[in-house]
């Protein structure tokens, strides 16, 4: 690709380096960019700049945080003996979304995957222990991707916690709420017919 | 979507006013920037707040330029006499990429589309009759979409510029190089068979 302008260039070698943005899209969206406002541009820039600066990461959970801890860290009323673990903070905000979960978070910054060259160092799997030792937590919920490399992980998790006294548990795994049995995939809806549960009249209500 | 952080929200917010990104991908985006280092970060909005300053448009042609006139326009060799009239500066670049044209360009900049509100003051019409009425122009190749809406901006052109004495040409529509005839839609296998052309060995040896 031919583009006339060095800087133009630099711009959408900038852009193509976010994921799933290659040199075209990254082009159209720098000429989407060059019809607004200077002032628009400049306060993109401007909030670009300041990312590092103003967002951090909780010194206990590794959400994302203004301060030294997280949104749901300073809550009181979650329950401190029950932590979460996620793979990124994008998790959080979809178990939020539920409203079903009230204890705190453990955010692991990915998963084991020896293809991408991420072991068990890479992640925050130390600071977790270290929150388990502490010895106020009663249960740990894995709620990893349903993937191969969020499996090896959740067994490398279970090996490191499984001599403390906690209960360590997993997101049951099942047919979708809404979906038809017949799409369902042979894997998840055999999963669920091995991990059947009890009829439970106020669940098939809501 | 719950997003912990305001500033977060905000950069998410600047990231999903661009085309083709809603507030998950940009969230995706921005957290993936938040991996890098503060360096590139700075850098990046570095290149974006001198866009405005750094990159402006050919004061003839309308294609980016870092001075008053385009790389294309500073080039003598180009003929002078021909203009190609293309929809945005992406459309140079094809074109250049086939290295099969040597004249000058034009840009509208977008199309007449009365759907999206843009009429045809919206676009470099006016600017393009002025280097028409300069005189030295002896062909105007259209080489917009094949849409409705440049189908519109072509007949639209074409009867500003009738009373001229040039040559108005269009981009030949027919059959892609390398598909298969029987995959190829109605309407472009139909113009294909009306504007077919005398056989030339040159060009199948191409």
């Amino acid at each position: 690709m031919n583009i006339p302008s060095k800087h133009l260039e630099e711009l959408v070698e900038h852009f193509s380096t976010l994921p799933g943005i290659g040199k075209k899209t990254a082009l159209r969206l720098v000429l989407n960019l060059l019809k607004r406002d200077e002032e628009e541009i400049l306060s993109f820039s401007k909030a670009l700049a300041e990312m590092h600066e103003k967002i951090s990461s909780c010194s206990r959970c590794g959400n994302i945080a203004e301060d030294d801890l997280c949104s749901i860290c300073v809550i009181p009323s979650r329950k401190q003996d029950l932590i979460c673990v996620v793979e990124d903070i994008r998790d959080i905000m979809a178990i939020e979304g539920t409203e079903q979960f009230f204890g705190l978070y453990h955010v692991l910054g990915g998963v084991i995957s020896p293809m991408e060259g991420i072991g068990p160092h890479d992640l925050n799997i130390e600071s977790l222990v270290q929150r388990v030792q502490a010895g106020t937590v009663t249960e740990v919920v894995l709620a990893l991707n349903a993937s191969m490399e969020g499996d090896t992980t959740n067994f490398y998790l279970y090996r490191k916690l499984a001599d403390f006294e906690l209960k360590i548990t997993t997101l049951s795994r099942g047919v979708a709420v809404g979906t038809e049995l017949h799409y369902t995939d042979e894997l998840t809806l055999g999963r669920s017919i091995l991990n059947r549960l009890p009829f439970d009249m106020t669940l098939s209500k809501r």
